[in-house]
């Protein structure tokens, strides 16, 4: 696959993922919406989906739309290292772009709000108790189990150079998606789950760039934490898995 | 397969959606019922599970009991120009006669709701902010999110022109019942995801046309936003999809 | 397969059935539970994944446990007439049988819950509006829909004599969970969706028999109305199916 | 496969299992998380995909990760006894270790709860109404319902000695989940389902080995129960599986 082919693919994916994803941050947050104050397991369901969708769109580049996921997989020797900064540049790119698309479906909301500085957690994650070693771990263990799963996963893996593949099927990305929500319900409650650094900078990224109305700081100082977390949780997963006996 | 045949198919599905899909928000809405104010994760997993019944049975046209979809496949050359007239038709007397079924369903309900002039959100979307272009915006990208993803989905496109086929199994439509509940989730929020105007027209007009007790106005100075909306984004997606690489 | 594998299969099926159904809404309703007012999703969930578990135990008899599903694959053509009453006799001996284990799970619940007149609810279904003739009506639309699609959607029907196939798998009837879900989210408002004699004449029954601390009555006279119901709208369903065309 | 195979997936699995399981506990029950008092529903998505995520990386000893299950398999004949210990041991080992990473992403949490005696509940199960016979027959017919559905659920077992094998596929393991729901949903209002004794076992244990701030007891005492009861109702699955008739 050339390299601007995984451009086409992973920008897609990833800003249809960030798309989804923070819109239901913001169908929560903001007041009038039909979904506020909807909970914590919408949201999960929200982003899980949202994975399930953007892996779909992705699905021809083996769905990384995560920098974890293409960390672990390089480790794991499963992707040229040498492609690896075409999926971050693409990645990075479309999770700031679907921010942008969020922002534009939700704008009469946003200009609505009434309480504008909290509308920064609908791009950016943030720690509920901010110590970051400890919010660091966190990150490091969610986004642990979710490469590890991914290159554990039979069938998950195809022959073509470090492209996983999740099956010729509709329902083929159902899997990730149940366990992005199962990180959300379980792992996600100290730190917003970011386990994927795209879908954290890209949206701050959009949030700081944006003209939302009322906007306060873009928390620059916490941002490298659910950056280098989910990057270590994913390298750790494809070093395990290279050391794991076949099966 | 013969025009008579879309028609009993893309009829019977698209009711089975409005059937269903009304009935959910019946459900929150009336007062009398067992799932009043039971959320909007309730409302969207019932919008999904909605069209995962209806394309289910309508499986035999390729399900798309969505003009947005009609025209997606249309744009993207999947569909004969010349079909679309009979799928539209049809989905929009299907929608209706949904409509019509739902309001049967919850007759007593009805009957004795004690806030008649909010009916209307049952059977026809509205906006939770006013602003009919920025509507439309949120509707376009809503809709686009899922017919992009229909005709991209590896598995989901047949031989026969123009139909999409979830395969042979019982499960076959789950996919897009998660995208629908994910589009809920995270765009749902400021029109209240239309995505389809056979869902929105069809009910609109039984709910002009039905004995409901103590009914308002069915509002068509919004009503095409919902049609033109979701079109817009159909059309869209399809054309995306037709300038993208094979993959 | 002889008569006493049916009775064997459906028998475990219809108990899996309502031990799981009626454990949902024991849960919720009993006041010493976890998940106490738990809300309509869960219910839904409940009673859908219920099914799941009954039809995936009583996989070798096509699964019916219900009679609604038995009378319409037997209009249909699917089923010879001479073994339904086995099926029906099994399901009714299973649907109380499954009703005992779910007073067991929950004896403790029950002897120390604080409003045991309400406690009929969670075996057999009342209307929120009582009104015969339209609750009939909610019930068969509800049951059409079931009944409708378990003999419409492709891969279902297997080449025995009127045993339905859900396939070798293990997600084989997730796609049936997910229509119960649907109907309970969007039709089970006005009625609490029996759309299956066998779960609400079979539990009925149990609460009859049963030494439940402070119980009521068990409602006989309205307990005609989710037997023949659901067996109208079976026999709808398979009459409509039967003159549908061939796909 | 060899023991220490054996080991190195069951620890892993079990490991999962009791990381995400315990981890949602910790999400609805520790105050500063985002999932605080998000209910019975979140719970049971919880544990159930927590299920999904440890059976998947277990899957290739057959995805056990449960002492109920490897019992009711060799019962059933479908295991060597002379595995069981090693399996036991693994699990009880992986059930330990998980809930100490369920410790650490959560560290922050449990330093500035302000009800730190109620932490037990995040690792171990107690009953809502304490009567330990009753609530051994609570734990008993919930994992039987488990351990009959693995059993028999088709094609969920391989030829290889005693190895469930859910087919080779992401979503292998979702019927498993689903089914991990359903008894949450219906059979765990009265004592937490433990249906699994090295998930409760294991972060018990871990629990009092952990420098928790301010936790109470470990509750020896009622520590039997959820060891006792699944493993009855194990063997009772097993037991009835092996004298059903062919299918």
């Amino acid at each position: 696959m050339s390299a601007a082919e995984i451009m086409i693919w992973e920008i897609m994916g990833t800003a249809t993922l960030t798309l989804l994803g923070c819109g239901v941050v913001a169908n929560v947050t903001l007041r009038r919406t039909l979904g506020h104050d909807g909970g914590w397991l919408l949201v999960n369901f929200g982003w899980g989906f949202a994975v399930f969708a953007g892996a779909s769109v992705a699905s021809p580049t083996g769905a990384h739309i995560n920098p974890a996921v293409t960390f672990g997989l390089a480790v794991n020797g499963q992707l040229d290292w040498g492609q690896v900064p075409i999926y971050l540049l693409a990645q990075l790119i479309g999770g700031t772009l679907g921010a942008v698309l969020c922002w534009a479906a939700y704008k009469l909301q946003f200009d609505t709000h009434d309480d504008p500085g909290n509308t920064l957690g609908i791009f950016a994650t943030a720690p509920t108790v901010p110590n970051k070693p400890w919010n660091l771990v966190t990150e490091v263990i969610g986004t642990f189990v979710l490469v590890l799963w991914i290159i554990l996963t039979p069938g998950l893996e195809s022959g073509a150079a470090g492209i996983t593949d999740f099956g010729n099927s509709a329902l083929g990305y159902a899997g990730v998606a149940f366990i992005v929500i199962s990180i959300g319900n379980s792992l996600g409650g100290p730190t917003g789950y970011a386990i994927n650094p795209a879908r954290d900078l890209g949206p701050r990224i959009a949030y700081a760039l944006l003209p939302i109305r009322g906007k306060g700081g873009a928390d620059w100082g916490y941002s490298w934490v659910p950056i280098l977390g989910p990057i270590l949780g994913g390298v750790l997963a494809g070093g395990l898995a290279s050391i794991l006996p076949a099966t």
